[in-house]
């Protein structure tokens, strides 16, 4: 597999408009995108930084993933997605090297990425997504 | 503040070769650097991602702090680091705004860069560290 970059780092928040706050006002960033993500149950804000993003996470649904993240562990670093040149070729290269997918197949995420994320038992604890721009 | 690029991703675990050989064999990436901070009580091991970097962080004593994460919360995803023109510029415009810091003076950190650590009580419960590549 060949990583290109980190393409961004998602941070659940219970509270996106409080977050975004702060991003900007402390940290001098600039929110470029809130969009909502139905299949993930997650309204997200989108932050440039160098080439690579912040992605803001707020629940829309205590029992999607999010909302249960929050519950287990408060708020905080969620996932670590990186941007890949093939992700179909990737997952089929992960499902070779009996790496445990959360999903197979590329679904639909925010920002016009594709994604899929890596079972974060066979990645350290950390839930690990692979994506790759729509074409 | 102004933000030139996020700096690193730093990531607790628990054997800091096995974590490696996951990096390696199966994402791709190259580790580039193997480096004990006594400080910080930790044993780190780099991989250049872009313009960025993952930072693996292996405790070298269970009542460091990334000991102490590892045994409250397991591996995982531990803090994101932010590349700033200027530490301490920047630390004490944070201050003026009331901003809850960890470290207020910078400290020596990794792979040739000062560091400081902002109180993750003030952001959205995300360790964030600020750095500077030493003079």
């Amino acid at each position: 597999m060949e990583i290109q970059k980190i393409e961004h780092i998602g941070i659940a928040v219970k509270d996106l408009n409080k977050s975004i706050k702060f991003y900007e006002d402390v940290l001098g960033l600039k929110c470029y995108k809130i969009e909502e993500v139905k299949n993930q149950k997650v309204k997200t804000a989108f932050f440039k930084v160098g080439n690579t993003k912040i992605e803001l996470l707020e629940s829309t649904d205590n029992e999607g993933p999010i909302g249960k993240f929050i519950e287990k562990r408060g708020e905080g670093l969620h996932h670590i997605a990186f941007g890949v040149y093939d992700l179909k070729l990737s997952l089929a290269e992960l499902s070779d090297k009996n790496i445990k997918l959360i999903d197979d197949k590329p679904q639909e995420g925010a920002d016009n990425l594709d994604i899929a994320f890596i079972n974060p038992k066979a990645a350290n604890g950390v839930l690990t997504e692979l994506c790759e721009a729509k074409k």
